[in-house]
């Protein structure tokens, strides 16, 4: 069964947008005591940190599963247990998160970073999955009209990050902190675009031939239009 | 008064997402003690079992909605009732996967394992009501170019749905772990698709026929281009 | 600023859907002990009770807000925010639930009971500035080609809502039980359809022409097609 | 990429709508006890006023977004960054509402002001950021048929934000409330549509040519009809 991509992309963004909102509970409200307010506040450093990068993760990723659903024009029941697998890995974030902000500095936080970098292994396994799945030619899942060259270059982007995960995982037995600094790195550069900007259609293109519109728009406004 | 599911599958769509997003805040995060870490994270094994069987239990149900939806076009007020029903038992699950976490092994996993069973096979037979009141020929409420053959098979496949959770509500005064056995079993069967691949089609036709597109659409598309 | 109302129902499915999932997170998952599990869970009976009473009457608020929907296609300001207000009551919701389900029995009951009909009152009556604005003629924020009995109908149901509620409030005084049985018939009430089928129409028109589409499809039909 | 606006406004549809119905989570409540149940409710008073307060301008926050959204039509790689730190801030309203719920009239008044304050300054720069981006002519994200006036009074609007809660936060050192106050005064100012009625428009037009529809529709409906 064949079917469009409209309601994977909305469950999925509502487990991204929970998964991302829900962060704000876990700060505890300091109550008023003995010591000063702004000293209470200036304790619960770690957790306002812990806070920054678990929604910077988990925007990131949400920002790369957006990218993948532009090319993505229809599902089938493997690309939706592909896409569960994805969800389930982000939605156990918080947890290594949570255990990393507690243990950071104490006896755990090498066992805490193994943990946290562990976890996006996986989650890099998961996205290749998906996209190798959704791009493979045979299985007709992209847009029509997708750029070769632009899944190509995002192919080369997922295949590639495995390997770096598995590094930091590595650099954790060496240095806990090279490794959260090597995670954040990574993050950073899966938050940018895999220059898949089409620069020529842009500019020779009208306005709208040149946005990749909601799944079947652009074939429907091919059909309305010829 | 008939109108459109785009609502009542926005509305599906946030209550999975928001139970299978939520399972992950129970896991309670190890607070920094005479214990190692990694001893502590390997005895929170019963929490992570069970986070990982109701995420799978709540994407399959995901994932059989989104399949019934596919075919149901319109929405009358008995279907949003039904619909309603069934997310009922959807926010449930929770509560009795985190039961059976915390009793099994204990005097209580008998009980326990009736109480999960018992809350699948209200959710079978919610599913089939909801699909026989959808797919009742006298409402019109699935697709007008709906493959009937399709329509049999899925049928067939959720009116056998209620009896084998039965037979594992049964299985659990015999043997419990049996009883969960079959359980995940049949999640796994559900998880498949019912092979409504109508393959004949999808060779013939042009790529958009073939597509189940969003609800309407086809029927736009129909009009639009003939 | 006149706009489409993609984004206020989105908005408003998502409040809906969260409202009524994480009512199951308030029921305690009892922990082994010396008491037999059966009998923990039977103690546990106002918790499911109220999960059921809270899941029932969102839900039927959702059916509500989802009718009234299905005949605006434009929103404005002042929609946005009578739209607010109703969302406020909605969330609102679970603290009264919560409040009528520890107290029943009790001391507190009645003032419980008055706080839960206090809030259907002021719910009753958001509903009811929501679709007089709405449905105002001078501001065309309905579909064009409305039925005016439909909404003549509707407004008859929502004008006589905050009346029976009040006469629960008073009821509270005379009889508690009394009170919620009236309160839960309501709910019951607004669950039914306003007989709003136009069953003409819906026998004399193509099957497409009568379902009222999502907002602005039907116009765009008209649009492709003449 | 450039790629349509749908899911960046479901995603941040989702984060909103969780955002402000967690709130009720947090207000306990009262267990039976020796107290009457009336006096311990109107003791939960700040619990009450910080749920509406917080209600409030997260509302407002939505109204604007979507507002801005209106406008938008196609989004980048930055915009969808500039969008997760609006939501960042958005995600982080609940923490430093409930400090000063927690705080008022207390010895860390002050400081809970302060940190109140401080973060509707971030939101307010946040939002002048992402409509500084969208609204840059070279960038195209904008509708092709925006009413340039409209813009320039939205960006007004904007860049006028992060100045009057500067002073807020300024009026903190001298008096809490008479900073409080000016807060709220400013939630109610964004509020108010920014006069972008565009009247003529409204009046000369057809219904449907003047309504802002939902991204490409309004692109759709002029390639079908001319």
């Amino acid at each position: 069964m064949i079917t469009e991509t409209v309601r994977v992309e909305a469950f999925s963004d509502g487990v991204y947008a929970i998964a991302i909102t829900l962060l704000i509970l876990e700060i505890k409200v300091p109550i008023p005591s003995a010591a000063p307010l702004s000293i209470q506040l200036m304790r619960q450093w770690p957790s306002f940190v812990s806070f920054v990068i678990r929604f910077a993760f988990i925007g990131v990723m949400w920002i790369n599963h957006h990218r993948m659903f532009t090319h993505i024009r229809r599902s089938d029941n493997g690309l939706l247990v592909l896409n569960l697998l994805l969800l389930f890995g982000v939605t156990a974030v918080p947890f290594p998160t949570a255990v990393l902000a507690a243990h950071l500095g104490q006896a755990g936080q090498r066992t805490a970073t193994l943990l946290f970098d562990g976890t996006f292994i996986l989650i890099a396994v998961f996205f290749n999955l998906l996209w190798r799945y959704a791009s493979s030619p045979h299985r007709h899942l992209l847009a029509h009209d997708v750029d070769a060259d632009a899944v190509a270059r995002i192919s080369r982007m997922y295949s590639f990050g495995p390997l770096p995960y598995l590094i930091c995982f590595a650099l954790a037995w060496v240095s806990v902190p090279a490794s959260l600094v090597a995670n954040a790195a990574l993050a950073g550069f899966f938050a940018l675009p895999p220059t898949v900007m089409r620069p020529k259609t842009l500019k020779r293109g009208s306005g709208f031939r040149t946005i990749r519109g909601t799944r079947s728009w652009g074939d429907l406004y091919e059909t309305c239009s010829s």
